[in-house]
């Protein structure tokens, strides 16, 4: 009968009435639970910290580490041989996602502004302000939390252009980038952070995005050169909305918090209460066909 | 020759190319032009305080009003007997719900207190708010302002419920609000003003309305009683964001400025960029209708 480890007691309540399946708690931390030697599917806690190749060596069975974050890199160097690693894609997607839309429209809209008049008790409409019709959207990053950026500014009237890593109808690829910036009001990094992607948006990148235009990053914050946007912002030729930073946490004394046309929230695109639905939902979808001995989905990679 | 009377030289410059029409500028200030006095079709200005039914009479030819803002209701009493009056449906509705969508986010993710801790340089994430996954919204007005809002938030997993004055499919009638309104988590206001939605949302309605909900107001300040929503507000059972309020513009002194989980802005939904461009094309297809004597759109009302 295959062992799942679930990191909290509701997980393991999410799973009541699969049958043939053994459920064990154990998030990390404290005594090694009884049977934890044959875990062969582990879902991993939010918590990366509490573990190490060696901690994971407890179970020498295990064949499918479940995460439910979208990014996994701090996980990668862990995974065991033989072992699949499959992400929280679908999970947290949808709450970054919305972040990146209420974002952009508070930027574009001048929401932080119109908070501080209401703070001084100032009724101060602004006058043709921007919106988002007519205007071009350039998503980089073609996954769940693009298209649902896309979908959403759709409906507002902004035209759309996708580009991710490898070529597929309809999206571009990164080599197309010099030629799209130029051309788009706003650029929402919704992609994932690799050696690859590591200050994809430098000096350069940031100098071809036209006078006015909006960066959103959702993403990773070493996506982005922090210094090389601190300088668009201050010379105020550029505005950014940013959930993700280099580095994080930003330290008091960083120039960001008070530059120019930004607007900071501390890492909180997936973390709202739908991730633990969606989650849930996952886990035990993910258990199934484990148990069904059917694909699994969201796999990332192993170290076959 | 049809003579077209419209407010700006830009508004006549719009009209450049259109064969059988005489264009004159007028704004309802200073002089009157030459050929005032056969003006057929007349686009208004968006300061209706300039008119009246005298000075409106100065066109005894008037058939049509062109106007380009959504609400009617200040130029009802002016329209002349026999002359059609068309509102601006399609010019302000898109940048209308996308506030409503900004302002609705902003407020669920807490982005007014992240930037309270921007100001302060504070690095400090809320775990586990709520996001629009899953939650029920209501949709009081089945127009377009409505329609985009639904559109947007069924991105980010809302469940929408259209609620109009007038039944058709798939459309609840205001008779059904008592039943919805206990089983939705957000009441978004998006319908015209009129003697029957005059303080529709009072003490009532907002008792009928879940803890924890969310009323959303893009449409005219009346139609909410500010004190009873003031009240829910203040003991914290419900949060708001209004970009119309009553009275508008709110005295320094008011207490809604302060109300705990209140978020305003002061009625520039429908003031941005975008609209000179959809009015545009809206007068320039209007003009062109009436002159070939094909129906018009966007008609509300005559007093025929």
């Amino acid at each position: 009968m295959p062992v799942i480890c679930v990191p909290t007691p509701e997980d393991a309540e999410n799973l009541t009435g699969l049958d043939g399946v053994r459920v064990v708690v154990w998030d990390g931390t404290g005594d090694l639970p009884d049977g934890i030697d044959e875990v062969t599917f582990f879902v991993g806690p939010y918590m990366v910290e509490r573990f190490s190749r060696e901690r994971l060596a407890v179970m020498p069975q295990l064949r499918v580490i479940q995460l439910l974050s979208a990014g996994v890199d701090p996980w990668l160097p862990l995974v065991p041989e033989g072992v699949v690693l499959c992400n929280g894609r679908g999970v947290h997607g949808i709450s970054t996602a919305e972040l990146a839309v209420g974002g952009l429209l508070s930027l574009l809209r001048g929401l932080p502004d119109y908070r501080a008049d209401q703070l001084a008790h100032r009724w101060s409409p602004t006058r043709e302000g921007p919106d988002l019709d007519g205007r071009r959207v350039l998503l980089i990053g073609a996954g769940e939390i693009a298209q649902a950026v896309a979908a959403a500014v759709e409906v507002f009237g902004a035209e759309t252009t996708l580009v991710a890593r490898t070529a597929r109808a309809g999206v571009h690829t990164m080599a197309d980038l010099p030629g799209l910036l130029p051309e788009h009001d706003v650029v929402v990094l919704a992609l994932p952070y690799t050696a690859e992607t590591d200050h994809l948006v430098d000096a350069a990148f940031l100098a071809a995005m036209p006078d006015g235009a909006i960066l959103v990053n959702v993403a990773r914050g070493r996506i982005v050169d922090t210094d090389a946007l601190l300088a668009e912002l201050t010379r105020e030729r550029l505005s950014a909305f940013l959930d993700v930073v280099d580095p994080e946490p930003l330290p008091e004394d960083h120039p960001l918090w008070d530059a120019p046309n930004v607007l900071l929230t501390p890492h909180v695109g997936g973390g709202t209460d739908g991730w633990r639905r969606r989650g849930a939902r996952l886990i035990r979808a993910q258990v199934e066909r484990f148990v069904a001995g059917q694909p699994l989905q969201n796999v990332v990679g192993s170290s076959y």
